[in-house]
């Protein structure tokens, strides 16, 4: 092979090695105290180090090679790690555990997702919905302890996502056994991509339709066996089957299921909430939105998972811009690093004042969950929830739009850092490719991106009302921390960017003043009070229109009218519900920038502007409609863009040194931190792909081709 | 299996045919008639649908299996179908082929690729850059009929791609043996991502470094003998490996190829332009922007594919969107179709706009190269070749950003449509999410997209400069037709949208007014003009800077002042760039729409509305600041958004069945014309994975984990 003559002739350390120790040569901040900053302490760099490390050196987490692995290899791969991690769960603290789950999250996130089918939704249903009886019935089955069970959860149907309420799978309790029985009454009912379905799960929590007596009583949970764990064979009236290839995630064997009058007893129902007795009484539960609970623990979840991601992905699009050179300038004796292109910093460094973003709100908002659930936990019988439950709306539909805005932000993160890669981002050993196919499921499951957006502007839209009517009482709405501006939106709308335009010259004289983070703030929030009070006021327009000539008492017509009211603003919502996520992040951003010690506070600073100056740039039309800036205010961000990149270019190595991740957490040669890129990246490729002396097929197609007889060019002649 | 049962629960016709049938009921035009002319008329639809009858009846292209084929099985598989089509080039005009192709082009991305780098690529550096002789010689050897002789195309290295002048390798003249000798001097000079290198490729033209008596003359083009063609194995002193695993078009063998002092004759140099003699004297050539006619057909057939893709991912989305229900009204006996909701008409509906615009806007420029490339032919030895070169430059730079910016438009289009699937999105089976991969590649190839768009800005801001020196003559600028606006920014700028603000409301009245084709028309332009002109002006104000202290005969300084001016001002340049796309493809929508019959214009006159206002509304800040329309008329249009979105959605299903591609075509069960979704998804599932009795790794696997002594949690205890 030519490779060793070619690979030694770049000597060591080479020309990329260098360009990248260049960058390090004079770190306008301590690196590693970021790192400890970002990670919440020393500690926990150390356990993360630790966690890294361990998985590093364990073959089963091998990464280099997925892209050639087959289907059931890499099925099976995944699964083969699950009896380590369930081990670690055991023996280790839940947040040593949490914090492992975060690393492995990053560096394998189909495993996470399959190992999270038991744990976060199997278990989880049953932490939620089931009795403390049945609770403990289970987990002595071995549903914690993963001993001769494991868990998967039905909820979606081929027909049904999003609308749980419209489930076609039934319950119907047989009172004369004391039993239910499960069926698929359709087609469009069979449970659909359900993760640890297709090989694994001998147990699942199934969502189905409660009738009793011939009547409905809407969507219940359902434990049900599906398989011998024994023998790993179906039970009877168990169909499933494999959902086969996806764009991502491989090591879930997500599969179908139908159900066939499956018998399970009265007692596998989960009756946390919604009892049924012994002789076919269903007694509803008072609360049912404590239920949501489990719900926001995995969108708080995604918004921590989309930093973490998007930290991974701009260790390998900036290391790579530091390296890869192209065209020169006239007079250069080589040519310019990427990085050093006004359109590509234009392009990364945004993405990476976005990442910081989403660092500090998840962290924010994991807090606040924590928080929460403390205080649900705390609840007595009798208490009241008045309080508790507003939190709990509020945390609800800000984790829902966070949900989706963070996982679309990181979607459209990866692929523009891809793209930066050049031809080489289409590689899948580049490691941006499958960070994307991977990825992009996350603005799907665990609620749809838009419907979670529209439910968030549905929630601001009714905060933004309720304040109005409280200020025509003569008080004031009692809104949450994150929508206590909607309180307020007449005054926030009539603020004005105090930042003097030049009379003369009709310019912003000083561009830097616009981006004080308290400036910045204000901007954003008046732009989402003003996008909030706009699809106020359309939604408002709509109901007084659909409501003329109804009834006030009927009350299924003013349900149809208000529902076609929320259906003629929903763009307004949508865009309100974008618009107030964009500024809860940057909000987020700032008091997490703020608690930074000193020798940190510039960097970050200078982050802080960028992503305030490209979010204005990017989205001139809202903030100018909102009237806070002018065009002129506007105008001098876009100026001011050129030299905050080059500020925040300098930073860049070091600021994705300081996330800390491992060669091996990253997972791309184009990620190394020595920055010996193309050694990598052709060791790689040729090991995985060793040269052939010729191609497998061609003998059989190739030849063929090259020595037909060309008689068909003939056949013209034939006919003179 | 349940499937059957499950499956025959609903009756024939369906549910979901009855709602597709529903949406055809009454349709607004005569769809048959828009399908011819959008073909071009009927003689072009039934052509199209020969080759679809005919790629559908050869089992060779079977699409529905390909999620499950390895790696190894797809290029066999897309190899085979090369004999098939090599055949019909033997036998069929031009005009035939080319239009057979275009089909091919929309099935299989991947086989047209590889046989592209032989014909597009491989025989067009040789038409482009060899002499008559040397073409003669090649095709006698069987470069035309593909005998004997498969072609690759070895331009990118590993560690230069868009920068051609700084490829590595080199071809140094040896004139004691009349030879050249071919070699890869470093790791970063391996030939990369070559397209039939892998496996298939004979020869290839190689892009290198001509060297002669010690000298270099700039990268030219050499033909190098790769593998035997009667063995397959590869010639002496080449190395070939396969670049493994892509994102997509996984049935092309990229290969990487290094070249260790390969010798080839004199002769095999392309010498069309360059010539290099016996005795080594090196002639260069007069007119080298000739050779980029090449680089232009390839753009311009990317936009033509951007628009057939287009209608692919369309016809799959809202033929699922006419469909799927979710969410009941109050009161409703079934579930709304997602088509029917606001926010699913504001994702997908200007998406079918934008793909109306890419089609009229390929067929103009496809119009435009074919008549530039007849000039270029006609042209005589010593003729005046000021026009020609001039249109040239006009289309190259055109294409080039159109290029950029329809792949890019795609990409995005296909991602939106995919995530309009929901969870059904992320499988490999409903058609999406491998065009999305197969589709990625086409914003790097062929010219980076950045680079493109920026190449573009350039030619926009030189145009423009001309434009202002030629005044200060009191001359006019000679530009051509697509640029023409140029001349006379001033003036543009001034322009003011005529349709009236109500000075007692501040608010424009009649919206639609705003929605007339000439008005919106004028918006584009006066948004491209103003962003042009500031680009411009960014431009002068570095240069000036720049300058400073440069003398006026120091060329290399000024060469490098002028260098950094464009490099400060690279940003406004690309927005420049994209808002000049942007509205040079709604102009060419716009005359598309005007030749259309009586009967077909009015819904393409919706379509054409709705992607002006979908812009405005998506770009409100780029035409805000442009001055032509103010925040009134931008609101008007926003709020009129939802009514132009209703009245195309009655058009959607039509419209889409207009583009009249099979189901084999558009190779999703999720795009069946039928409607019978649901049934062909399972079925199309389950044939591919059949149902297995326990997974594949139950005993190596699975068991051990579920049946494992839990003594670790035994271990505290013993501790006590």
């Amino acid at each position: 092979m030519t490779s060793t003559t070619t690979t030694t002739m770049i000597a060591a350390p080479n020309r990329e090695m260098a360009a990248l120790a260049e960058e390090r040569a004079a770190p306008a901040f301590p690196v590693r105290d970021m790192t400890y900053f970002l990670d919440g302490g020393k500690d926990a760099t150390e356990l993360k180090e630790r966690f890294m490390l361990e998985l590093e050196r364990d073959p089963v987490w091998r990464k280099d090679d997925w892209p050639n692995l087959t289907l059931p290899e890499m099925r099976e791969r995944t699964m083969a790690k699950a009896r380590l991690i369930v081990n670690f769960l055991a023996n280790e603290p839940v947040h040593v555990f949490r914090a492992r789950m975060a690393v492995i999250s990053t560096v394998d996130p189909g495993f996470w997702t399959r190992l999270g089918v038991h744990y976060g939704l199997f278990f989880g249903a049953l932490q939620s919905q089931a009795t403390s009886n049945q609770l403990t019935y289970w987990v002595q089955k071995g549903a914690l302890a993963v001993h001769n069970m494991y868990g998967c959860f039905l909820m979606t149907e081929m027909g049904h996502g999003s609308n749980v309420q419209a489930l076609e799978t039934t319950a119907t309790f047989d009172e004369a056994s004391d039993e239910f029985v499960i069926h698929t009454p359709s087609l469009t009912a069979t449970k659909w991509w359900i993760g640890g379905a297709a090989h694994t799960a001998t147990h699942g929590t199934v969502y189905a339709q409660l009738i009793v007596r011939g009547k409905r009583h809407g969507v219940k949970v359902f434990v049900v066996p599906l398989r011998d764990p024994k023998a790993g064979t179906l039970l009877p009236g168990i169909s499933i089957g494999d959902c086969g290839k996806k764009f991502g995630r491989d090591g879930i064997d997500n599969g179908w299921v139908q159900f066939t009058n499956v018998r399970i007893p009265r007692s596998y129902m989960l009756m946390k909430h919604t009892q049924v007795k012994r002789d076919g009484t269903v007694i509803d539960p008072p609360l049912a939105q404590l239920s949501y609970g489990a719900l926001i623990q995995g969108r708080v979840a995604m918004v921590v998972d989309s930093g973490n991601t998007a930290k991974k992905a701009l260790t390998i699009a900036i290391r790579y811009g530091a390296i890869r050179r192209q065209f020169a300038s006239p007079g250069a004796d080589q040519e310019t690093k990427l990085l050093d292109y006004t359109i590509h910093q234009h392009r990364l460094l945004p993405l990476l004042a976005q990442t910081f973003a989403m660092h500090f709100a998840g962290r924010e908002v994991d807090a606040m969950y924590t928080a929460l659930m403390e205080q649900l936990d705390s609840v007595q019988p009798g208490q009241d929830m008045t309080t508790v439950l507003e939190t709990l709306k509020e945390t609800h539909a800000t984790s829902a739009g966070l949900k989706a805005y963070c996982t679309w932000t990181t979607l459209n993160l990866i692929e523009q850092c891809r793209q930066t890669l050049g031809g080489h981002g289409y590689s899948e050993y580049t490691g941006l490719a499958p960070m994307l196919k991977d990825w992009a499921v996350q603005c799907t499951w665990e609620g749809d991106n838009t419907v979670l957006t529209l439910q968030l502007g549905r929630f601001l839209v009714s905060c933004c009302r309720e304040a109005i009517t409280a200020k025509t009482k003569g008080t004031r709405a009692k809104l949450g921390a994150g929508v206590a501006y909607l309180a307020q939106v007449p005054e926030i709308l009539k603020r004005v960017c105090p930042v003097p335009v030049d009379a003369a010259s009709g310019e912003v004289t000083d561009a830097m003043a616009v981006l004080d983070p308290s400036i910045l703030r204000t901007a954003f929030e008046v732009a989402a009070a003003c996008a909030v009070a706009k699809a106020t006021r359309e939604f408002e327009t709509a109901l007084s229109k659909h409501m003329q000539g109804v009834s006030a008492t009927n009350k299924k017509a003013r349900a149809a009218a208000t529902e076609r009211a929320h259906e003629d603003s929903a763009h307004a919502r949508f865009v309100a519900a974008k618009t107030h996520s964009m500024g809860y992040l940057f909000g987020k951003f700032v008091d997490g920038v703020a608690k930074a010690p000193a020798d940190l506070a510039a960097p970050l600073h200078r982050l802080v502007q960028l992503y305030g100056a490209h979010a204005i740039t990017e989205h001139a039309g809202v903030f100018l409609t909102s009237g806070y800036l002018t065009a002129a205010h506007v105008s001098a961000v876009q100026t001011a863009m050129n030299a905050l990149l080059r500020n925040v270019r300098k930073d860049a190595v070091p600021l994705v040194d300081a996330f800390n991740l491992t060669d091996f957490v990253v997972g791309s040669p184009f990620g190394a931190k020595d920055g010996n890129i193309y050694e990598r990246y052709f060791e790689r490729v040729t090991k995985l792909n060793p040269p052939l002396p010729k191609a497998p097929y061609f003998e059989s197609t190739i030849k063929p081709l090259l020595e037909r007889g060309i008689q068909d060019e003939e056949y013209p002649e034939l006919e003179d």
